[in-house]
């Protein structure tokens, strides 16, 4: 058993109509000018964004707006974003959406609070001291950045996508109604609990031993999300079953779900960075791509883990041999994807990539890596090569 | 599904030796004059406060020590903590112990930070505006006060027992050493692991809906605990056994096991405290020797929620009907106290109670709440007394 750190600052307001609050809790954390960052069109489209603005209004609160954060949000925006902040002496963050606004809206608060290029950062050449304070109205539920420490920028230029993690850009708030996930095309909440799942399965599955706690509170998270999203795909309007998906998205990256592990796998998350460097493709369909190829090449160095999880999580049946109960795990994880309609492979996903692609990104993901990485399996470059060419 | 609030700010830092980084945590959250609040004298004997001490010398670090914090802390060691800090210019509060040292230094921080008499607060008439910093090294699970709201502190004259729950109190930082807690009687060991446990139950025995998430948590967070307690009865020197339930007990209290739940019930708690207040036993073994015939009492009015328990944490068979599931499901609990050494009636517990005593038990906690309290189902004064009289 290892120790651990556990440091989930974000105070969440969870429910119907908790957005109203957006006012009250900006001032709580001392927010007096706020960049009001957001996405594409449907924060407008649907009234969320004038029903923020008009509460901040009425709250005499003063805004600027930013929009344009896109899936995999790009460096040249978050530049934009620090520009903008220290014109208008910014000092709060308001990241309306998903994942994108949010790491984009983390980026932008550690390029204002620190001097320097941002890129630094994500580059790993040197450590931020602070970031702006952020809060979040989170209207998509995947990627957990409303309470994590982390965030995913992709530079344009060569499509380099990373992340970087620090505790000064833990949310200080993160606003969640349910509701406001109700408007999302179906492939994206089907690609959000995918991207929930997978960030407790990299955390899951590791060879460096783990918490019963963990484990315990890391299955029941999944079986609720996988029942849930199948609730979601014939329901999208279950408001029990989008509460559901939203909180354990929140706990599926914050930390818990991890704690006395060994750091975790992430090699599912690092394969699929590329992916979606090289792709620009939705990340949780990604992500559902190559799992399946990645668990085939690790499972035999992983076997108790894996058998664990095809017995707890996926509900195999106790007969057979532990390869033999692990493999029928790994079946019903895909089974249970393609169920969700979310790919399996990269042809499902949509993607025609030649070898020389496949080795392009083997490449790029090993430097990314620093060479070497994993927990369940550590893989090398040539490994990582034989899951991208296992997943075509 | 309700709505509900999440707020666990609390840094967490876990595992062996961890007590060594209590100087850069006192820094790191502005503390540069501390009392050490501590209770009896394991504390001293173990050599923890020395090696406390220690480390704040070396960090140039001020401080002054109190001691003689007890079980069912004393408001009149409160008023003189109070007292110290003000005279000594103190800034942080370091709660080394168990729910004890934390509670009691909770409400002497309440007492530095707001005017006049501290037990307004946990006498329901007002609002604390604030708190000193706290910080704990945590050497007993059971209470959770780590990472929670709340402190319960009992005023000698009458022997009135009081909880009060604000966020200001929340711990800054939870240094959790395991190994801290393996001198403890083993009866100290099963009273934590049962308040562990009671802390996850209160939550989830309620008549007003629960989340399927909470739900999971919950009852892996009961298995766990259940598992565990009976190997440290055992193995009293297990770390990893430790470190479960050390872990659990913090996550059983910091609200993560009622999420979108109707608050709870706190009726065992409620009627415990009475007990506690007038005769003075461990808060765990009277949780113990109540809980079975609340339980008996309420759970025709909350079957389904009984049943659940019944399957789900204590692995009855789900055959018979529901009523015949939940009631074997009460059983196998005080079986399992029972196995830990823990009362299932006041009698085991020690405790000769007149009836004089009951009624004037049921009348203090009816007044405690209002009246009426519970989820489960609501209980007034009548049916306190019932509960008493059947656990006598």
């Amino acid at each position: 058993m290892f120790g651990f750190n556990y440091y989930t600052p974000t105070k969440v307001v969870f429910g119907k109509n908790t957005e109203s609050k957006v006012a009250e809790l900006i001032r709580e954390f001392g927010g007096t000018k706020v960049l009001i960052h957001y996405g594409g069109g449907s924060v407008v489209r649907t009234g969320l964004l004038k029903k923020v603005t008009d509460t901040l209004d009425a709250a005499g609160i003063n805004y600027i707006t930013l929009g344009g954060a896109v899936p995999n949000p790009h460096l040249g925006l978050v530049y934009e974003g620090i520009e903008l902040c220290k014109k208008e002496n910014v000092d709060f963050l308001l990241a309306v959406g998903g994942g994108s606004a949010i790491d984009s809206a983390k980026a932008i608060g550690y390029g204002v609070a620190n001097e320097g290029d941002v890129w630094d950062f994500y580059d790993y050449k040197r450590q931020a001291q602070g970031c702006l304070p952020v809060g979040v109205i989170l209207t998509l539920s995947a990627t957990g950045s409303e309470m994590s420490d982390s965030s995913v920028i992709t530079k344009e230029d060569g499509l380099v996508k990373r992340g970087y993690s620090s505790n000064y850009s833990r949310p200080k708030f993160a606003i969640m109604n349910p509701e406001l996930t109700m408007t999302l095309p179906d492939y994206q909440t089907a690609c959000g609990c995918t991207d929930i799942m997978m960030h407790t399965m990299e955390r899951y599955f590791t060879s460096g031993g783990n918490m019963e706690l963990t484990d315990e509170l890391a299955e029941g998270l999944l079986r609720t999300v996988k029942k849930n999203a199948v609730i979601l795909r014939d329901d999208p309007k279950n408001y029990d079953a989008r509460a559901e998906v939203m909180w354990a998205g929140s706990l599926a990256h914050n930390g818990l779900t991890g704690c006395g592990n060994d750091g975790g796998d992430w090699m599912t998350h690092k394969l699929e960075h590329e992916l979606g460097g090289l792709f620009d493709v939705a990340h949780g369909a990604g992500l559902a791509a190559v799992w399946g190829s990645w668990a085939r090449y690790v499972y035999k160095n992983c076997l108790p883990r894996f058998k664990k999880y095809a017995l707890n999580v996926m509900e195999v049946a106790n007969t057979g041999t532990d390869e033999e109960i692990a493999l029928k795990g790994i079946e019903a994880t895909e089974d249970f994807y393609r169920s969700i309609n979310m790919p399996t492979n990269l042809r499902e996903l949509g993607i025609k990539a030649t070898d020389e692609d496949l080795k392009l990104m083997a490449k790029k993901c090993a430097v990314g890596v620093g060479g070497k990485g994993g927990s369940a399996r550590v893989l090398d470059e040539e490994a990582m090569l034989a899951i991208y060419r296992a997943s075509v």
